[in-house]
């Protein structure tokens, strides 16, 4: 009990923190109210990890409205805001809270919430409303101890339940299959995916969102496994290809191929550096060996979401900082032929980088 | 290969046939291009499965925007649209598709979409940009026969998966494994979870949306399995709530209580029905029991979403119509104590209703 009341209090010392930054940023930009609407945001801001929930924060408090379905959860998650139970919409709850709190003129909504929200906001509220965009994005991608903790925990499960599922790795089971076990396993290990897994065998890696499905595995074959775990709130993110078999030659030499171009660019990570860079030193290798170039980015942040700030991109402006944690994963796609992609989760830190995915 | 031809053949049949619908519908309301963005009406309008693309509407065509990423699925998927691989942003293609077009001055994007990718395609496009909401939606709340027996076939793999699991349900089982293993049996029956399955044992129930976690299954206890199957695209949704060794004679009642809300709520269903009775049919029953009254909807539409059209709830305007499928899931939450919810999917009939759970 100690133990676990030892932990909520540094939990609600970190939201703490999070809050003050936060207000800190809206005061500069003139912004009595805050509301967070994605999910990931909200959790970021609240500790709650339910659905359909906005977080309002404002100088003085930060509120959390949910609705029935989630209140008991709420009241055990959220000790540094007040838990509001709605009977009302969202947007008609918000209104009303502020008209109670007298001192809010100025809204401001995230940007990835819908133009329905604005919509409704807009009929209920009869302030001043205003986007805003990636305030919260921006703390969240630059991670404290605990999340990087969360996050290695989370690697160490997906390494686990990778070597589980080894013994299944046989001529003859599908592709739905194997994800399945792979699924399963990382469920007796206490965690969840963090998205669909992909498994892809053959040609069929050549799709980088390959769904799995009833193609069986030959005797000399290519797998690409895809997957990532979500362990206390926070995700991993990591790809694995691999032959049984005997191997191709061609496949051989693309294989080589991106795990250099994986290496180099993940030899360049160190505070400071740009982010182009990053993904310019990945593209390189893979033209040098004559090989298609990768239609997507090298890699994105991973967090409370699996996808989230920093993009690793060639159009990507500004440099990484220490505490970003982020995919890098090159790959070579021949449509009908192969698909080769490596991908690891890389801490920043001041002096260089931690492959977390190790 | 013939057998897949008639397939493919009948499918974009079907696809031609809603796109002239839709076609009817913007020209009455003088849009020259929707910009279908959520993911489940650009499946509806193209037939592709993938994600991160939009369907761009207009009177003679209709296109899909994808990546690289998703261009060799898309082919295979769309016989009924064009497939246009991007490589700069969703918003910028569009508007450069848009141009090239020349007749296209009102530009229609879906409420559903992001404030964000409203201020970029204002950005981008010089023309009339306007909102609007529930045109596919509305479209799709009307199921056609293919889409019933989609529906079905998820229903009948969601009962083979709940029978092969029956097995392990004994003491000791935590929830998070017995969640593992209905998802594993779904994955080898060829299909997936249509949501994140909620395993709740005891007082956890009283949660409509628990995360399953590490506790165990008592030798006296009860059970809550809310889950879903996606299968061809489409998903069902059923809850089924079971005790295990001696039955506690207040849950027996409560049980009995929900069970015939369910019924009474069923019993209503019939084309042409007002909403809003089906949900107090529910309600009223358990209210006579002098059981506390559920804080959610009764139930919600169910097709290439887990939740869409209609909302069955008192607040819902209205009237149910024949091809209409969703869920009817009354429950008694009593927080510490228990919860009781029971989920069936119903497809509306001219003169009545089929229970596509049973």
């Amino acid at each position: 009990m100690k133990d676990r009341n030892r932990q909520v209090s540094a939990r609600s010392q970190i939201i703490k923190r999070r809050i003050r930054v936060i207000c800190r940023l809206l005061k500069k930009k003139q912004i009595d109210c805050l509301i967070a609407t994605k999910p990931a945001n909200v959790t970021y801001m609240t500790g709650f990890s339910g659905n359909d929930s906005w977080a309002l924060i404002t100088k003085r408090q930060v509120y959390l409205l949910t609705d029935s379905r989630y209140t008991e959860q709420a009241e055990a998650e959220c000790s540094c805001c007040e838990v509001i139970q709605r009977d009302a919409g969202l947007s008609e709850t918000t209104a009303e809270l502020v008209k109670k709190l007298k001192s809010i003129h100025t809204i401001a909504v995230e940007k990835s919430a819908s133009l329905a929200v604005f919509d409704s906001l807009k009929r209920h509220f009869k302030g001043r409303l205003k986007t805003t965009a990636n305030i919260i994005e921006s703390a969240r991608s630059i991670k404290d101890n605990g999340e990087i903790a969360a996050i290695k925990a989370a690697a160490q499960i997906a390494a686990k339940a990778l070597r589980k599922i080894r013994q299944h790795i046989k001529p003859g089971i599908t592709e739905n299959k194997l994800a399945g076990r792979l699924d399963f396993e990382i469920r007796l290990l206490g965690a969840r995916n963090s998205f669909d897994t992909i498994v892809a065998f053959g040609a069929n890696a050549s799709r980088p969102h390959h769904q799995p499905g009833s193609r069986k595995l030959k005797k000399n074959d290519t797998i690409l496994i895809d997957f990532g775990v979500k362990y206390n709130g926070y995700c991993c993110d990591l790809t694995r290809c691999f032959a049984i078999g005997k191997m191709n030659p061609f496949y051989k030499k693309v294989y080589n191929a991106v795990r250099e171009a994986q290496a180099a660019a993940i030899k360049t990570v160190k505070a400071g550096v740009e982010i182009s860079r990053i993904d310019a030193a990945a593209r390189k290798i893979i033209a040098e060996r004559g090989l298609p170039i990768y239609g997507h980015g090298t890699g994105h942040g991973v967090g409370l979401e699996v996808h989230e700030e920093p993009v690793i991109s060639a159009k990507t402006k500004g440099k990484i900082k220490a505490g970003m944690v982020f995919t890098i994963e090159p790959a070579v796609y021949i449509p009908g032929k192969l698909g080769v992609r490596i991908e690891d989760d890389i801490l920043v830190t001041k002096k260089g980088h931690i492959v977390l995915t190790g």
